[in-house]
């Protein structure tokens, strides 16, 4: 067993209208944001607010081609992943794949705040997106 | 504002087949369930697997009437609901009415693990089903 989750994360969130939902969050839950980044490989603007050692991340779609774009067509917004913090993707992929694990990444990419990281498929966990992000 | 988010307290996650889900998680992320509960009035079974200072929390239904089995037959199985650790639910939600925030529970009630707990509607937040809680 090489993988070994830290914490969680973050959970992302789709939403329709990034701004209005940064403000609703900042209004109703009272938390600010932290960090803003434009992700083009994965057509998202996202937004991150800290809540305690984790993050809420607000996922914006640039275009409807985007992954987000594509949940927010057939899902709607709401909760669209959840992203597990560990210590060595490549490592927890490698565990992975020998486990018969659906992956969507077969090796680490390079995510938002010069993190690493990895899309498990939902095949695989129960209908759930799950990201693994190793810190930069 | 009175509230103030401590901490994703957990994220909850609706399956079809508990004990199926609970080895899939142990094997495939390498977590061990911290706790098991039957939570009569809300028609679920759920175990929690610790991942930092949050959890993991498996929810299989009791029924087809409860809120879990509902969910499963409309939406499929997969994430149904992030936590938020607060302080003072009751205090939390007093502040949450003041801002027109549609709420599930107007007042507290008794959740697992002795905690105090209440939802907020997913219309208020973006499609997303939201849950306080207060440890006990």
């Amino acid at each position: 067993m090489t993988i070994h989750l830290l914490d969680i994360d973050h959970v992302g969130i789709a939403v329709e209208d990034l701004e209005g939902s940064v403000e609703r969050y900042r209004t109703l839950l009272g938390i600010e944001p932290v960090h803003r980044e434009r992700v083009e490989d994965q057509g998202v603007d996202e937004v991150l607010f800290a809540v305690g050692s984790s993050f809420i991340q607000l996922l914006g779609a640039i275009g409807p081609d985007s992954s987000v774009g594509r949940s927010l067509a057939t899902r709607g917004p709401g909760l669209h992943h959840v992203a597990y913090r560990v210590r060595d993707v490549a490592a927890a992929l490698e565990d992975l794949s020998a486990q018969g694990a659906g992956l969507v990444d077969r090796v680490p990419r390079q995510g938002s705040r010069d993190t690493l990281i990895a899309f498990v498929h939902p095949r695989s966990m129960g209908g759930v997106l799950v990201e693994l992000v190793q810190p930069g």
